[in-house]
Protein backbone atom coordinates (compact mmCIF):
# COMPACT_ATOMS: atom_id res chain seq x y z
CA UNK A 1 0.00 0.00 0.00
CA UNK A 2 2.97 2.50 0.80
CA UNK A 3 4.63 1.22 -1.81
CA UNK A 4 1.43 2.25 -4.52
CA UNK A 5 1.59 5.32 -2.58
CA UNK A 6 5.02 5.78 -2.30
CA UNK A 7 4.67 5.30 -6.54
CA UNK A 8 1.61 7.85 -7.21
CA UNK A 9 3.13 10.38 -5.41
CA UNK A 10 6.48 10.09 -7.18
CA UNK A 11 4.17 9.78 -10.57
CA UNK A 12 2.67 12.79 -9.81
CA UNK A 13 5.33 14.45 -8.82
CA UNK A 14 7.42 13.83 -12.01
CA UNK A 15 4.49 15.25 -14.10
CA UNK A 16 3.89 18.52 -12.12
CA UNK A 17 8.22 18.83 -12.82
CA UNK A 18 7.75 18.10 -16.58
CA UNK A 19 4.50 20.56 -16.59
CA UNK A 20 6.59 23.21 -14.67
CA UNK A 21 9.48 22.91 -17.79
CA UNK A 22 7.13 22.77 -19.97
CA UNK A 23 5.69 25.91 -18.76
CA UNK A 24 9.02 27.66 -17.76
CA UNK A 25 10.34 26.84 -21.88
CA UNK A 26 6.54 28.57 -23.06
CA UNK A 27 7.42 31.55 -20.67
CA UNK A 28 11.21 32.05 -20.89
CA UNK A 29 11.44 31.79 -17.10
CA UNK A 30 10.85 29.85 -14.50
CA UNK A 31 7.30 30.22 -12.68
CA UNK A 32 7.05 30.67 -9.13
CA UNK A 33 3.92 28.86 -8.07
CA UNK A 34 3.07 26.41 -10.46
CA UNK A 35 -1.06 26.21 -9.90
CA UNK A 36 -2.46 29.01 -11.17
CA UNK A 37 -0.24 28.03 -14.69
CA UNK A 38 -2.30 24.37 -14.60
CA UNK A 39 -5.81 26.21 -14.14
CA UNK A 40 -5.10 28.62 -16.88
CA UNK A 41 -4.52 25.49 -19.18
CA UNK A 42 -7.55 23.51 -17.43
CA UNK A 43 -10.71 24.28 -20.37
CA UNK A 44 -14.46 24.03 -18.75
CA UNK A 45 -14.75 20.90 -20.69
CA UNK A 46 -12.08 19.53 -18.65
CA UNK A 47 -13.07 20.80 -15.36
CA UNK A 48 -16.47 18.99 -15.75
CA UNK A 49 -14.87 15.61 -15.26
CA UNK A 50 -14.55 15.31 -11.30
CA UNK A 51 -11.71 14.00 -10.22
CA UNK A 52 -11.78 13.00 -6.17
CA UNK A 53 -11.64 15.83 -4.81
CA UNK A 54 -14.89 17.04 -6.23
CA UNK A 55 -15.82 19.87 -8.29
CA UNK A 56 -13.03 21.63 -10.43
CA UNK A 57 -12.20 25.06 -11.73
CA UNK A 58 -11.60 25.91 -15.03
CA UNK A 59 -9.41 28.84 -17.15
CA UNK A 60 -12.67 31.10 -17.73
CA UNK A 61 -12.08 33.89 -14.73
CA UNK A 62 -8.41 33.81 -15.49
CA UNK A 63 -9.30 34.34 -19.22
CA UNK A 64 -11.65 37.34 -17.83
CA UNK A 65 -8.42 38.54 -16.53
CA UNK A 66 -6.15 37.87 -18.66
CA UNK A 67 -8.24 39.47 -21.56
CA UNK A 68 -8.06 43.10 -20.10
CA UNK A 69 -4.04 42.30 -19.43
CA UNK A 70 -2.98 42.23 -22.86
CA UNK A 71 -5.79 44.86 -24.25
CA UNK A 72 -3.90 47.49 -21.78
CA UNK A 73 -0.59 46.05 -22.72
CA UNK A 74 -1.23 46.13 -26.58
CA UNK A 75 -3.05 49.42 -25.80
CA UNK A 76 0.40 51.09 -24.36
CA UNK A 77 2.60 49.23 -27.02
CA UNK A 78 0.16 50.50 -30.14
CA UNK A 79 0.06 53.89 -28.24
CA UNK A 80 3.90 54.61 -28.00
CA UNK A 81 4.21 53.23 -31.71
CA UNK A 82 2.15 55.53 -33.29
CA UNK A 83 2.14 58.66 -31.40
CA UNK A 84 0.79 60.66 -34.46
CA UNK A 85 -2.56 57.79 -35.31
CA UNK A 86 -5.96 58.41 -33.56
CA UNK A 87 -7.68 57.04 -31.32
CA UNK A 88 -10.10 55.23 -33.79
CA UNK A 89 -6.77 53.80 -35.48
CA UNK A 90 -5.55 52.30 -32.24
CA UNK A 91 -9.18 50.94 -31.28
CA UNK A 92 -8.97 48.99 -34.83
CA UNK A 93 -5.55 47.55 -34.73
CA UNK A 94 -5.96 46.65 -31.47
CA UNK A 95 -8.92 44.36 -31.83
CA UNK A 96 -7.41 42.90 -34.89
CA UNK A 97 -4.45 42.12 -32.75
CA UNK A 98 -6.31 40.42 -29.77
CA UNK A 99 -9.22 38.84 -31.72
CA UNK A 100 -9.49 34.80 -31.18
CA UNK A 101 -8.21 33.16 -34.48
CA UNK A 102 -4.99 35.60 -34.32
CA UNK A 103 -4.56 34.38 -30.52
CA UNK A 104 -5.66 30.99 -31.41
CA UNK A 105 -3.06 30.80 -34.11
CA UNK A 106 -0.36 32.37 -31.37
CA UNK A 107 -1.00 29.91 -28.62
CA UNK A 108 -0.33 27.26 -31.14
CA UNK A 109 2.95 28.47 -32.45
CA UNK A 110 3.93 28.71 -28.62
CA UNK A 111 2.89 24.83 -28.81
CA UNK A 112 0.08 25.29 -25.58
CA UNK A 113 -1.79 23.27 -27.96
CA UNK A 114 -0.40 20.35 -26.07
CA UNK A 115 -0.50 21.76 -23.05
CA UNK A 116 -4.00 22.84 -22.81
CA UNK A 117 -6.57 20.04 -21.14
CA UNK A 118 -9.72 19.93 -21.97
CA UNK A 119 -12.37 16.87 -22.73
CA UNK A 120 -13.90 16.18 -26.11
CA UNK A 121 -12.52 16.10 -29.92
CA UNK A 122 -9.80 18.69 -31.06
CA UNK A 123 -11.99 19.59 -33.98
CA UNK A 124 -13.34 23.13 -33.44
CA UNK A 125 -10.93 23.52 -30.62
CA UNK A 126 -9.12 26.18 -32.15
CA UNK A 127 -11.02 29.28 -29.83
CA UNK A 128 -9.79 26.86 -26.53
CA UNK A 129 -5.96 28.10 -27.39
CA UNK A 130 -6.27 31.40 -27.92
CA UNK A 131 -8.78 31.51 -24.48
CA UNK A 132 -5.89 29.55 -22.81
CA UNK A 133 -3.52 32.24 -24.14
CA UNK A 134 -5.33 34.62 -22.39
CA UNK A 135 -5.93 33.00 -19.25
CA UNK A 136 -1.75 32.14 -19.40
CA UNK A 137 -0.87 35.73 -19.21
CA UNK A 138 -3.60 36.40 -16.43
CA UNK A 139 -1.47 33.79 -14.51
CA UNK A 140 1.61 35.29 -15.50
CA UNK A 141 0.24 38.66 -14.19
CA UNK A 142 -0.64 36.99 -10.81
CA UNK A 143 2.37 34.69 -10.64
CA UNK A 144 4.84 37.75 -10.82
CA UNK A 145 4.19 41.77 -11.71
CA UNK A 146 2.63 44.05 -14.32
CA UNK A 147 6.29 44.38 -15.89
CA UNK A 148 7.22 40.85 -15.82
CA UNK A 149 4.06 40.34 -17.81
CA UNK A 150 4.25 43.23 -19.97
CA UNK A 151 8.03 41.58 -20.98
CA UNK A 152 6.35 38.43 -21.67
CA UNK A 153 3.50 39.98 -24.10
CA UNK A 154 6.09 42.33 -25.82
CA UNK A 155 9.00 39.98 -26.52
CA UNK A 156 6.62 36.20 -26.73
CA UNK A 157 4.03 37.73 -28.80
CA UNK A 158 3.76 41.23 -29.35
CA UNK A 159 7.23 41.32 -31.06
CA UNK A 160 7.73 37.32 -32.34
CA UNK A 161 4.10 36.64 -33.64
CA UNK A 162 2.74 40.02 -35.03
CA UNK A 163 3.52 41.39 -37.98
CA UNK A 164 2.02 45.01 -37.53
CA UNK A 165 2.37 46.09 -41.30
CA UNK A 166 0.75 43.21 -42.58
CA UNK A 167 -2.29 43.30 -39.94
CA UNK A 168 -2.32 47.16 -40.84
CA UNK A 169 -1.86 46.26 -44.87
CA UNK A 170 -4.17 43.14 -44.95
CA UNK A 171 -6.86 43.56 -42.89
CA UNK A 172 -7.72 47.95 -43.99
CA UNK A 173 -9.26 46.64 -47.28
CA UNK A 174 -12.04 44.37 -47.20
CA UNK A 175 -14.90 47.12 -48.54
CA UNK A 176 -12.97 47.27 -51.18
CA UNK A 177 -12.09 43.72 -51.60
CA UNK A 178 -15.41 43.41 -51.54
CA UNK A 179 -16.30 46.02 -54.27
CA UNK A 180 -13.64 44.81 -56.40
CA UNK A 181 -14.92 40.83 -56.34
CA UNK A 182 -18.85 42.24 -56.92
CA UNK A 183 -17.33 44.15 -60.03
CA UNK A 184 -15.87 41.08 -61.41
CA UNK A 185 -18.39 38.69 -60.65
CA UNK A 186 -20.91 40.95 -61.69
CA UNK A 187 -22.97 41.04 -58.11
CA UNK A 188 -25.22 43.61 -57.39
CA UNK A 189 -23.18 44.87 -53.60
CA UNK A 190 -25.17 47.37 -51.59
CA UNK A 191 -24.46 48.20 -47.93
CA UNK A 192 -26.50 49.31 -45.69
CA UNK A 193 -26.51 50.89 -41.98
CA UNK A 194 -29.62 48.72 -40.13
CA UNK A 195 -29.41 50.17 -36.66
CA UNK A 196 -28.09 52.65 -34.70
CA UNK A 197 -27.64 52.40 -30.69
CA UNK A 198 -27.46 55.09 -28.66
CA UNK A 199 -25.87 54.15 -24.88
CA UNK A 200 -25.01 57.44 -23.71
CA UNK A 201 -22.26 58.71 -25.42
CA UNK A 202 -21.15 56.16 -27.18
CA UNK A 203 -22.91 55.28 -30.38
CA UNK A 204 -23.02 51.61 -32.10
CA UNK A 205 -23.88 51.03 -35.30
CA UNK A 206 -25.48 47.51 -37.32
CA UNK A 207 -24.61 47.68 -40.91
CA UNK A 208 -24.84 44.62 -43.59
CA UNK A 209 -23.86 43.50 -47.24
CA UNK A 210 -25.97 42.66 -49.55
CA UNK A 211 -25.22 40.83 -52.53
CA UNK A 212 -27.69 40.52 -55.21
CA UNK A 213 -30.48 41.35 -52.55
CA UNK A 214 -29.22 38.81 -49.89
CA UNK A 215 -27.88 39.94 -46.98
CA UNK A 216 -24.49 38.03 -46.38
CA UNK A 217 -23.04 39.44 -43.00
CA UNK A 218 -23.68 41.79 -40.39
CA UNK A 219 -21.66 43.60 -38.62
CA UNK A 220 -20.91 45.89 -35.43
CA UNK A 221 -18.61 48.88 -35.03
CA UNK A 222 -18.68 52.50 -33.20
CA UNK A 223 -19.19 54.32 -36.32
CA UNK A 224 -20.87 53.87 -39.38
CA UNK A 225 -17.74 53.13 -41.50
CA UNK A 226 -16.36 50.65 -38.90
CA UNK A 227 -19.86 48.55 -38.68
CA UNK A 228 -19.69 48.52 -42.78
CA UNK A 229 -15.78 47.14 -42.62
CA UNK A 230 -16.44 44.29 -39.85
CA UNK A 231 -20.14 43.39 -41.91
CA UNK A 232 -17.26 43.29 -45.16
CA UNK A 233 -14.42 41.12 -43.24
CA UNK A 234 -17.03 38.81 -42.51
CA UNK A 235 -18.46 38.61 -46.05
CA UNK A 236 -14.92 37.92 -47.14
CA UNK A 237 -14.74 34.85 -45.26
CA UNK A 238 -18.32 33.60 -45.95
CA UNK A 239 -18.06 34.28 -49.53
CA UNK A 240 -14.10 32.94 -49.21
CA UNK A 241 -12.61 36.16 -50.86
CA UNK A 242 -9.16 35.78 -49.84
CA UNK A 243 -7.95 39.10 -47.74
CA UNK B 1 8.10 94.77 -24.51
CA UNK B 2 10.44 92.67 -22.07
CA UNK B 3 8.56 93.98 -19.25
CA UNK B 4 5.23 92.46 -21.34
CA UNK B 5 6.76 89.11 -21.65
CA UNK B 6 8.23 88.47 -18.36
CA UNK B 7 4.81 89.24 -16.97
CA UNK B 8 2.82 86.71 -19.48
CA UNK B 9 5.85 84.00 -18.40
CA UNK B 10 5.23 85.34 -14.96
CA UNK B 11 1.51 85.02 -15.74
CA UNK B 12 1.29 81.77 -17.45
CA UNK B 13 4.06 80.10 -14.77
CA UNK B 14 1.35 80.79 -11.79
CA UNK B 15 -1.34 79.68 -13.69
CA UNK B 16 0.96 75.95 -14.41
CA UNK B 17 1.52 76.41 -10.70
CA UNK B 18 -1.93 76.80 -9.90
CA UNK B 19 -2.80 73.79 -12.07
CA UNK B 20 -0.01 71.60 -10.14
CA UNK B 21 -1.55 71.96 -7.28
CA UNK B 22 -4.80 71.80 -8.18
CA UNK B 23 -4.31 68.40 -10.43
CA UNK B 24 -1.88 67.44 -7.11
CA UNK B 25 -5.06 67.70 -4.98
CA UNK B 26 -7.35 65.08 -7.26
CA UNK B 27 -4.66 62.91 -7.28
CA UNK B 28 -3.02 62.89 -3.65
CA UNK B 29 0.24 63.01 -4.87
CA UNK B 30 2.63 65.85 -6.57
CA UNK B 31 2.44 64.68 -10.53
CA UNK B 32 6.20 64.43 -12.19
CA UNK B 33 5.82 66.36 -15.21
CA UNK B 34 2.66 68.54 -15.94
CA UNK B 35 2.14 67.82 -19.44
CA UNK B 36 0.41 64.69 -19.01
CA UNK B 37 -1.88 65.98 -17.33
CA UNK B 38 -2.47 68.97 -18.83
CA UNK B 39 -3.24 67.04 -22.14
CA UNK B 40 -5.86 64.38 -20.51
CA UNK B 41 -7.90 67.54 -19.16
CA UNK B 42 -8.08 69.23 -23.02
CA UNK B 43 -11.39 67.83 -24.74
CA UNK B 44 -11.11 67.93 -28.69
CA UNK B 45 -13.71 70.90 -28.93
CA UNK B 46 -10.91 72.87 -26.95
CA UNK B 47 -7.98 71.50 -29.25
CA UNK B 48 -9.85 72.90 -31.89
CA UNK B 49 -9.02 76.17 -31.28
CA UNK B 50 -5.48 76.72 -32.59
CA UNK B 51 -3.05 78.33 -30.26
CA UNK B 52 -0.36 80.49 -31.64
CA UNK B 53 1.74 77.11 -31.88
CA UNK B 54 -0.74 75.53 -34.69
CA UNK B 55 -2.71 72.80 -34.37
CA UNK B 56 -3.33 71.35 -30.08
CA UNK B 57 -3.30 67.58 -29.59
CA UNK B 58 -6.32 66.45 -27.09
CA UNK B 59 -6.96 63.76 -24.87
CA UNK B 60 -8.96 61.31 -26.94
CA UNK B 61 -5.48 59.01 -27.80
CA UNK B 62 -5.27 58.85 -23.70
CA UNK B 63 -8.38 58.09 -23.21
CA UNK B 64 -8.26 55.06 -25.76
CA UNK B 65 -5.14 54.17 -23.18
CA UNK B 66 -6.88 54.82 -19.77
CA UNK B 67 -9.93 53.29 -20.84
CA UNK B 68 -7.83 49.96 -20.62
CA UNK B 69 -5.88 50.70 -17.36
CA UNK B 70 -9.31 51.24 -16.13
CA UNK B 71 -10.44 47.61 -17.30
CA UNK B 72 -7.28 45.43 -16.14
CA UNK B 73 -7.95 47.27 -12.52
CA UNK B 74 -10.99 46.82 -12.27
CA UNK B 75 -10.90 43.25 -13.33
CA UNK B 76 -8.11 42.61 -10.84
CA UNK B 77 -10.63 44.21 -8.09
CA UNK B 78 -13.74 42.17 -8.95
CA UNK B 79 -11.53 39.10 -9.80
CA UNK B 80 -9.59 39.14 -6.45
CA UNK B 81 -12.73 40.58 -4.31
CA UNK B 82 -15.54 37.57 -5.83
CA UNK B 83 -13.39 33.97 -5.97
CA UNK B 84 -16.34 32.43 -6.29
CA UNK B 85 -18.10 34.68 -9.34
CA UNK B 86 -17.52 33.76 -12.67
CA UNK B 87 -16.67 35.23 -15.32
CA UNK B 88 -20.35 36.11 -16.63
CA UNK B 89 -21.08 38.23 -13.72
CA UNK B 90 -17.37 39.95 -13.40
CA UNK B 91 -17.67 41.39 -17.19
CA UNK B 92 -21.39 42.37 -16.10
CA UNK B 93 -20.75 44.40 -12.55
CA UNK B 94 -17.40 45.92 -14.61
CA UNK B 95 -19.95 47.09 -17.24
CA UNK B 96 -21.73 48.80 -14.70
CA UNK B 97 -18.71 50.04 -13.02
CA UNK B 98 -16.79 51.95 -15.99
CA UNK B 99 -19.91 52.82 -17.79
CA UNK B 100 -19.59 56.42 -19.11
CA UNK B 101 -22.35 57.70 -16.72
CA UNK B 102 -20.88 56.29 -13.19
CA UNK B 103 -17.26 57.74 -15.14
CA UNK B 104 -18.70 60.86 -15.47
CA UNK B 105 -20.18 61.21 -12.03
CA UNK B 106 -17.54 60.17 -10.14
CA UNK B 107 -15.16 63.31 -12.45
CA UNK B 108 -17.58 65.91 -11.05
CA UNK B 109 -17.69 64.95 -7.75
CA UNK B 110 -13.83 64.42 -7.97
CA UNK B 111 -14.10 68.47 -8.84
CA UNK B 112 -12.50 67.17 -12.85
CA UNK B 113 -15.31 69.73 -14.28
CA UNK B 114 -13.57 72.62 -12.78
CA UNK B 115 -10.05 71.47 -14.50
CA UNK B 116 -11.12 70.11 -17.98
CA UNK B 117 -11.25 72.38 -20.81
CA UNK B 118 -13.50 72.35 -23.41
CA UNK B 119 -15.15 74.86 -25.95
CA UNK B 120 -18.84 75.04 -25.98
CA UNK B 121 -21.81 74.65 -23.89
CA UNK B 122 -21.56 73.11 -20.68
CA UNK B 123 -25.13 71.40 -20.97
CA UNK B 124 -24.91 68.03 -22.15
CA UNK B 125 -21.07 67.64 -21.62
CA UNK B 126 -21.41 65.41 -18.97
CA UNK B 127 -19.71 62.42 -20.87
CA UNK B 128 -16.43 65.23 -21.28
CA UNK B 129 -15.92 64.70 -17.60
CA UNK B 130 -15.76 60.80 -17.98
CA UNK B 131 -14.02 60.53 -20.80
CA UNK B 132 -11.26 63.40 -18.86
CA UNK B 133 -11.67 60.71 -16.07
CA UNK B 134 -10.11 57.94 -17.93
CA UNK B 135 -7.65 59.94 -19.60
CA UNK B 136 -6.26 61.38 -16.16
CA UNK B 137 -5.59 57.39 -15.32
CA UNK B 138 -3.47 57.09 -18.35
CA UNK B 139 -1.70 60.26 -17.57
CA UNK B 140 -0.79 58.44 -14.50
CA UNK B 141 -0.20 55.40 -15.17
CA UNK B 142 2.64 57.34 -17.89
CA UNK B 143 3.55 59.72 -15.84
CA UNK B 144 4.44 57.10 -12.39
CA UNK B 145 3.85 53.32 -12.92
CA UNK B 146 1.26 50.42 -12.77
CA UNK B 147 1.85 50.38 -9.21
CA UNK B 148 0.65 53.62 -8.60
CA UNK B 149 -1.88 53.94 -10.44
CA UNK B 150 -3.48 51.35 -9.29
CA UNK B 151 -3.49 52.54 -6.05
CA UNK B 152 -4.85 55.43 -7.35
CA UNK B 153 -8.15 54.19 -9.02
CA UNK B 154 -8.25 51.65 -6.18
CA UNK B 155 -8.67 54.37 -3.56
CA UNK B 156 -9.80 57.40 -5.49
CA UNK B 157 -12.17 55.71 -7.42
CA UNK B 158 -13.18 52.01 -6.51
CA UNK B 159 -12.89 52.37 -2.73
CA UNK B 160 -14.44 56.36 -2.01
CA UNK B 161 -16.65 56.22 -4.81
CA UNK B 162 -18.46 52.30 -5.71
CA UNK B 163 -20.74 51.02 -3.55
CA UNK B 164 -20.57 47.40 -5.25
CA UNK B 165 -23.44 45.98 -3.21
CA UNK B 166 -25.82 48.71 -4.73
CA UNK B 167 -24.43 48.04 -8.17
CA UNK B 168 -25.09 44.39 -8.38
CA UNK B 169 -28.55 45.04 -6.19
CA UNK B 170 -29.90 48.31 -7.96
CA UNK B 171 -28.94 47.34 -11.80
CA UNK B 172 -29.81 43.94 -11.67
CA UNK B 173 -33.66 43.83 -12.42
CA UNK B 174 -34.31 46.15 -15.08
CA UNK B 175 -36.13 43.24 -16.73
CA UNK B 176 -38.05 42.53 -13.72
CA UNK B 177 -38.49 45.85 -12.87
CA UNK B 178 -40.02 46.62 -16.45
CA UNK B 179 -42.05 43.65 -16.38
CA UNK B 180 -43.97 45.19 -12.65
CA UNK B 181 -44.23 48.47 -14.51
CA UNK B 182 -46.04 46.65 -18.06
CA UNK B 183 -48.26 44.64 -15.60
CA UNK B 184 -49.34 47.72 -13.55
CA UNK B 185 -49.70 50.27 -16.22
CA UNK B 186 -51.51 47.25 -17.80
CA UNK B 187 -49.46 47.28 -21.25
CA UNK B 188 -48.59 44.30 -23.47
CA UNK B 189 -44.42 43.77 -23.27
CA UNK B 190 -42.67 41.70 -25.17
CA UNK B 191 -39.03 40.98 -25.50
CA UNK B 192 -37.49 39.77 -29.35
CA UNK B 193 -34.04 38.68 -30.41
CA UNK B 194 -33.91 40.70 -33.62
CA UNK B 195 -30.19 39.09 -34.21
CA UNK B 196 -27.55 36.91 -32.99
CA UNK B 197 -24.28 37.65 -35.24
CA UNK B 198 -21.56 34.94 -34.79
CA UNK B 199 -17.81 36.02 -34.83
CA UNK B 200 -14.97 33.42 -34.49
CA UNK B 201 -16.03 32.00 -30.92
CA UNK B 202 -18.02 34.73 -30.01
CA UNK B 203 -21.72 35.60 -30.44
CA UNK B 204 -23.35 38.77 -29.92
CA UNK B 205 -27.34 38.97 -29.85
CA UNK B 206 -29.43 42.18 -30.27
CA UNK B 207 -32.88 41.98 -28.10
CA UNK B 208 -35.76 44.47 -28.45
CA UNK B 209 -37.89 45.54 -26.00
CA UNK B 210 -41.60 45.94 -27.67
CA UNK B 211 -44.88 47.66 -25.49
CA UNK B 212 -48.22 47.60 -27.02
CA UNK B 213 -46.69 46.67 -30.67
CA UNK B 214 -43.87 49.17 -30.54
CA UNK B 215 -40.23 49.05 -30.69
CA UNK B 216 -39.54 51.25 -27.28
CA UNK B 217 -35.48 50.22 -27.31
CA UNK B 218 -32.65 47.43 -28.27
CA UNK B 219 -29.42 46.35 -26.65
CA UNK B 220 -26.37 43.96 -26.94
CA UNK B 221 -25.01 41.07 -24.95
CA UNK B 222 -22.46 38.00 -25.41
CA UNK B 223 -25.79 35.94 -24.07
CA UNK B 224 -29.76 37.03 -24.98
CA UNK B 225 -30.12 37.21 -21.59
CA UNK B 226 -27.95 40.05 -21.24
CA UNK B 227 -29.09 41.34 -24.50
CA UNK B 228 -32.37 41.63 -23.35
CA UNK B 229 -31.13 43.39 -19.76
CA UNK B 230 -29.61 45.71 -21.65
CA UNK B 231 -32.62 46.66 -23.73
CA UNK B 232 -34.86 46.46 -19.89
CA UNK B 233 -32.12 49.32 -19.10
CA UNK B 234 -32.85 51.81 -22.14
CA UNK B 235 -36.25 50.97 -21.94
CA UNK B 236 -36.46 51.96 -18.57
CA UNK B 237 -34.64 55.11 -19.02
CA UNK B 238 -36.82 56.09 -22.18
CA UNK B 239 -40.38 55.25 -19.81
CA UNK B 240 -38.74 56.97 -17.29
CA UNK B 241 -39.00 53.98 -14.90
CA UNK B 242 -36.85 54.78 -11.58
CA UNK B 243 -34.39 51.94 -11.35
Amino acid sequence: MLKKLTGLLKKNNSKTVRLKKAIGSVLGFDPNSIDVYVLALRHTSSAKVQDTTGFREHNERLEFLGDSVLGVIVAEYLFKKFPFKDEGFLTEIRSRIVNGDSLSNIAIKMGLDDLVSFEGSKNNAKSIYGDALEALIAAIYLDTDFKTCKKFVTKKILEQHIDLDEIIENNKNYKSKLIEWAHKEEKILKFHILNETVNGAKRQFEACVIVNEEIVATGFGLSKKKAEQDAAMKSCTILKIDP
